[in-house]
């Protein structure tokens, strides 16, 4: 965009960036994660799976283990995935070394977030920080979120991912447990249900 | 999902509706939108657009003509496109009856939306209303972006929706230019100096 002179040209130069961010991250749109859709039709990528989440927190707040700020839950969640852009999805039965990803999901955080005006780039990274770190009430809850939505995809679609990679009982209760009972102890108590009917071969319900 | 008894038994039925509400709403991620995505790979779907638009409100509050609540405007655009799971999407150079539409989607509003506990189906039938309505600053910001996006993308993608459908410079700005000049001037000043880059035949930059 051309510069605008005096007051107007810091305006522009911060739209500037914001609007380079904004096209940027469109990009999470191509990125394609293991869960399908629930009617399986094809693989969810990460922005719609962030859209998703977001309305998990809208409406299942009153769960949350808690006392939470469901617009900062809402917020983590739209961004929580923005530095797969770099580095892709890396799902939770993939085996992928942690410290490396934690790394290079780092390094991601302060490009992309980096394309941003000082004061937003700053809000952003402590905000993604915030939902890595799991410790604050709101970034369990986000959290335990994120790990509920996947947990009811595979519930309703027949194993989805599960099925896919010869995932076991007690891997599920292990992979998904912890995070959703730190964060919305309720939630848990219903995937327990469902994984056991599930794992026993009687269609949850 | 099955049924418990006493306190937990009222519990446990919200909780089934809002789960209902959550898993119908996945459709929104099939619902085709005609703009394509940056990469010109595909076009949008209404699930991701509306992570997208949500993330132009937490990034652009600062432009919004009013003084707005970038949470309410975030939370609008997340459920705006809901009712599409029922009627589709209606493109704004499509030539589609507006009040046909707007009876269709006040259907759907309450199809959808009424799987959900009473208090929160009426609060989400009342922000998407809002929405429709923009009247409110909120309600004005939320349609300036949902005006604001779908430009850019055309701007970036050599033309998009508007070389298909042989949109003219005059149309572009009776279609775009009222609701992104009513709740976000600033981004419509852009957006003039884009167009008519644009239609003169210049790499909008």
């Amino acid at each position: 965009m051309r510069p605008l002179s005096g007051v107007q040209a810091t305006q522009s130069t911060a739209l500037e960036k914001q609007l380079a961010f904004l096209r940027e991250i469109d990009r999470l749109k191509t990125v394609v994660r293991q869960s399908p859709l629930l009617d399986k039709s094809r693989k969810e990528n990460s922005a719609e799976h962030s859209w998703h989440l977001a309305m998990y927190a809208l409406v299942l707040n009153e769960y949350a283990c808690g006392a939470v700020n469901t617009n900062r839950v809402m917020q983590m969640l739209l961004l929580h995935d923005i530095v797969e852009i770099d580095v892709g999805d890396h799902p939770i039965h993939g085996g992928y070394s942690s410290k490396l990803q934690a790394e290079q999901e780092s390094s991601a955080a302060e490009r992309l977030f980096g394309l941003l005006p000082q004061p937003q780039c700053d809000e952003f990274r402590r905000l993604w920080k915030e939902f890595e770190l799991a410790e604050t009430e709101d970034a369990k809850f986000a959290k335990a979120l994120d790990r509920f939505q996947p947990l009811l995809v595979n519930i309703f679609t027949d194993g989805g991912t599960w099925k896919e990679s010869g995932v076991s009982l007690e891997q599920v209760l292990r992979r998904y447990g912890p995070a959703i009972k730190k964060g919305a102890p309720q939630l848990w108590a219903v995937c327990e249900r469902w994984v056991t009917q599930y794992f026993s071969g009687q269609v949850p319900e």
